[in-house]
This record gives C-alpha cells, sequence and structure tokens, in this order.
C-alpha cells in the first residue's frame, strides 16, 4: 500500500513510518514541522519507499500519486502552558489542523477511495466524570476553556470524520490515543515523561504538580501502532480508544523513573498549575480487546527503559 | 455603523436585517440560500443602506469595504430528519458552515477589528443532565451521533471564536440561542412551530412525537432579536444564553395552537423518532438578566398569534 502520514515527522507519526516501511508499504509524510522534527524521519529519507513534504496539512494536499490509506496525525498535541510546541501556544494553528487539516486529509481519502485514519485523543472525554472511560461516554469539555483549542477541534474532527463516512462512504477508523510515551518524544515537550527523564537525567528533583496522587495510565509507542495497524484491518467505523489501563500515581511514576535513571535527587511538589488538568483518566480497552484482540504487551519498566536511555543519548548529544 | 451579517436573509439573520435598519445602521448580508430565502429581505433591496451577497460563507468573504461588525449566522438549523433544509440532510455544509465560516467571518473582523458576534445555540449542550442549563455547563454531547454535525460544529466555532479573542484581540460575543419562532420560519423547516402551525390551519390534528409531555420553551424572534443587539453593546465576551425560560409540555402547546387558529382536530401521538432529541432543554437567563437587563417581553399567546398570521398569509400565496 501507498499511505499518505499526516504529522509522519512527530512522535506518533514517525513510528507509524517506521512500522509501516517495515510491513513492506510505501509512505508519504506531509508535516510543516512546527511541532515535530525532521530528525525523527532522517534515517528514511534515503529510501525510496519513502517521501517528505514540507506543508502545513490545513493549507492543501496535493499529491503526486494516488494513496490507499490516509493517516491524519498532525496536530500539535502537548498540554503544556510554557513548551514552544503545546497547543495553548499555538491555538490557532490547532483548531485548523483539526478542522481545515481533518477536511483537507478526508478529502484526499475520498478522491483516491482510500481508507481515512483519525488520531483522536482521549481528551476528547475531557475532565471525564466516569471513570475508566469507554467509546460511548460523550465527554466532559468546556467549550470555551483554554484547552478547547485542541479537545474540541478533535471532537470536530470526529464528526467530520462519521459525517464523511455516512455521506460520501468514505472507509473511516478513529482511534481515541491516551498518553502515550517512548523514544522521540520532544525534550521540551513540557508532558510528564520528557519532564521527568530529563530532570532524573541531570540529577535534579523531579517537579511534580499537585499532590501526586493524581494518577496516569502509559501506553508505550510500541503497543500503540500495534494497536492502529490492527485497527487498521478491522472494519470498525466506531471510535476505538488505544491506550494502557495500568494505573499508576504521578508520585509513584516518578520514584520508578529515578529508580531506572539511577537518580537520588528524588521529587518536589509545586502548585498544580494547568486549567483543565485532569485528575485521573484510564482508558476502557474493552472494545480493543474483543475486537482487535489487542492489549499492551510493553511493561512500565520496559518501555521507560527504553525511552530513559533514548533521551539520554539526545541530551549527550545536545551538550 | 456598517455590518456583515453572514445567514442574513435566513429566519434570525432577516429579523436582525429590519432591527439594524430600523436603528439606522448599513447592512451587508452574505447568504448563499440554501436554507433561506431572499424573500426574507426583499422587501429590504430598494433600501441603499442594505446590500445582498449571494456566497457561501464556508468559502471566503470578500468585501467592497470595511465593517465594524461581523455577525455570522449562517448555518442549516432545523434538527428536522426530514425536512430537505434540516442540518441532518446536510451535514458536511453544516460542519464546514460552523468551521470554515467562522474561520472566514472571524477574519473579518480581525482584518477590520470589528466587533465579532457568534451565533452559538441551546445545543452545544446537546441532551443535558442539568436543568436549567447556565453558561458554564459543559454539556452532553455525542461527538460521533448524527446530530454531532451541528452540536460539534457549533462548539468547534465557540472555540475558535474564543482563541481568536484570547490570541488576536478581536472582540467577541458569543449567543447561546434557544429555541426561536416567529414569522419568516420556513414552512417546511421541520421544526415544532412551523409543523403545528401549518397543521392547524388546514384543519388536521397536530402530530406529536413521544408522549407530548417532553417540554420546551419557546422565544419569540422580537425577543432574540432584542437580546442580542444588548450583548453586542454589552462588554461580555463569556457566552450568553438568550431564550425564553417559560417551560411547556409539547402536549399543552399543541392545545394553544389549536385554540388561537380556531382548530378543532386535536392532537395525535406518535413515536418517537429523532435520535438525541433532547427530553427537555430550558435555558437559565440569570446572566442576560443581570447583565443586558434583559428578560422576554412577548408572552406565548402574542408570539403565536403573530407567528400564526404570517403563516396563513404565506399558505394562502401558496395555494
Amino acid at each position: 500500500m501507498r499511505i499518505l502520514i499526516t504529522g509522519g515527522a512527530g512522535f506518533i507519526g514517525s513510528h507509524l513510518c517506521d512500522r509501516l516501511l517495515a510491513d513492506g508499504h510505501s509512505v508519504v509524510v506531509l508535516d510543516n514541522l512546527i511541532t515535530s522534527s525532521i530528525n525523527n524521519v532522517a534515517h528514511l529519507t534515503d529510501s525510496n519507499m519513502f517521501r517528505f513534504i514540507n506543508q502545513n496539512v490545513a493549507d492543501y494536499i496535493d499529491l503526486p500519486e494516488p494513496v490507499e490509506a490516509v493517516m491524519h496525525f498532525a496536530s500539535p498535541a502537548s498540554p503544556s502552558q510554557t513548551a514552544p510546541n503545546g497547543y495553548l501556544q499555538l491555538p490557532i494553528q490547532t483548531l485548523k489542523a483539526g478542522a481545515l487539516g481533518t477536511l483537507n486529509a478526508l478529502g484526499v481519502a475520498k478522491r483516491y477511495d482510500a481508507l481515512f485514519v483519525l488520531a483522536s485523543t482521549s481528551e476528547v472525554y475531557g475532565d471525564p466524570l466516569v471513570h475508566p472511560q469507554d467509546e460511548d461516554y460523550w465527554g466532559n469539555v468546556d467549550p470555551v476553556g483554554l484547552r478547547s483549542v485542541y479537545d474540541e477541534a478533535k471532537r470536530f474532527a470526529e464528526a467530520l470524520t462519521m459525517a464523511y463516512n455516512r455521506t460520501h462512504g468514505v472507509k473511516t477508523r478513529i482511534v481515541r490515543i491516551f498518553n502515550t510515551y517512548g523514544p522521540r518524544m520532544a525534550l521540551d515537550d513540557g508532558r510528564v515523561v520528557p519532564n521527568f527523564i530529563c530532570q532524573a537525567l541531570k540529577g535534579k528533583p523531579l517537579t511534580i504538580y499537585g499532590d501526586g496522587l493524581q494518577t496516569r495510565s502509559f501506553c508505550y509507542i510500541d503497543d500503540l501502532t500495534d494497536g492502529i495497524l490492527r485497527l487498521m484491518s478491522s472494519g470498525i467505523t466506531k471510535p476505538t480508544n488505544i491506550g494502557n489501563p495500568h494505573e499508576i500515581t504521578i508520585l509513584r511514576f516518578a520514584d520508578t523513573i529515578n529508580g531506572l535513571a539511577d537518580n537520588t535527587a528524588g521529587t518536589i511538589l509545586e502548585d498544580k498549575r494547568t486549567e483543565g488538568d485532569p485528575q485521573q483518566r484510564k482508558p476502557d480497552i474493552s472494545r480493543a480487546k474483543k475486537l482487535l484482540n489487542w492489549t499492551p504487551q510493553v511493561t512500565l519498566e520496559e518501555g521507560l527503559t527504553r525511552t530513559i536511555s533514548y533521551f539520554r543519548s539526545k541530551l549527550a548529544y545536545r551538550d
């Protein structure tokens, strides 16, 4: 298959490229690199099965040849209030990637009768009032809150995807991606995994916002890409959660990273500072288990060890 | 002021035109007439204070001269499953009016440093879990349901409006419009007021879907336009409900119309048939009361009498 991946130079997109190329597919990446890095796909640029187009998906998509699948993964995705690539710093670009970007990507899928895969997010559930979240939960999102630039953009993208499916018969998949981590996360991404690992590798105490008792669940990137590829091959049009339901408090997560990175500086607690940061979010993955026969395989220790190793090499290179 | 009204040939838009012209303003209407009618503004076309542009707001907006306010009212709005102008029949157009249309309209406001008014809707609350709904309620909307083409488009439009306010300093207003009725509703609109009045004037029994005990509240168009103009002159950026909190069961509403129209054919009950049709929706208008000193003034009997009179003349003309 020839596959278009918007945002293919991003953290998740670039792992999809690796996996799809390894499986013998041809990949076209469309990315404007505002929150991603060409370094993530630099090892692929010599392949004649790989092509990179530097372009904003919200502007237009002009492909030289047909594709059989379109994976729309382009969007700022970090909720950090300070990171330069966070969606709070790129509010209008984020809204455009979700609306115009999805529209353009669906247009390509329609034109070539290609399969369309939307990268949606657990953030469509907002600050959820039920735990864990299954796909039939409608969410709790403030439409005019600061984070709505991402949450509402993704909800709109889901609505648009279903409209193309129902109206034009485009074959569509919607993956609701929960917290994912692994190599190629941006060091200055601002999310907890890069923050903690960078601090641990520099021998500093890990900064925890709030009391540290809020829980998170983290999915290793290889498990996510495996779930996405299973979803692609399935006939499931309904949204499907892909994430790791193993819950852990932020405090315990920090201790695990300190242990794996041999950091003895411990943790410090700071006031909670992110508006709308949910206290708890955990996927119900019954649908993926039942219909895709998918469950996460990589343990937190294993995934963190690989991720720490990647960050160590990156930090060494920067110093 | 020179004011751009997208969707200005629609039911609500055309009443805004009347009111703004009466107040001495100049009005430019941009409308592609897919769910509205040039007849609604035909009485204005001779005025040199009025200009009509036949154009889809989702494509682009090219104005010959600056404006001082932009009112974005263009969108299909009827949830009817059968009416030709309902948003369920125009899913992608509806999504585009909410996303691309709002983006284009905000672009005009930004360019000319004009005030922007977004016509939002009680449908951002979806099938609400709290009653009545105040503006801080985040809603209960299925992002992939059939009605999401309207609900999510409007939620996206609100998020985009706030982003332009926060990022570009555009002065913005968001009016969440609840059920409104009055002259110039399309006869084949499919909503309960045109349905009931047309049936009553033809001497037929009024069709009620469900048991008739679901409640609705109806705001007369003149009250709505008054509320919108007060909101414009205010400094309120937050969303503001404008609607009539007077609740009535559909059964009692039908009886009232039959009484006013001298229809003795009564009512008939049919199975509920609209997916996602809320059982109850009623505005909390504390914000409008307190900050705009606005309350609805027109009684249901008064408003219905004027509306029945309009429908009578329309039906007479058609026959």
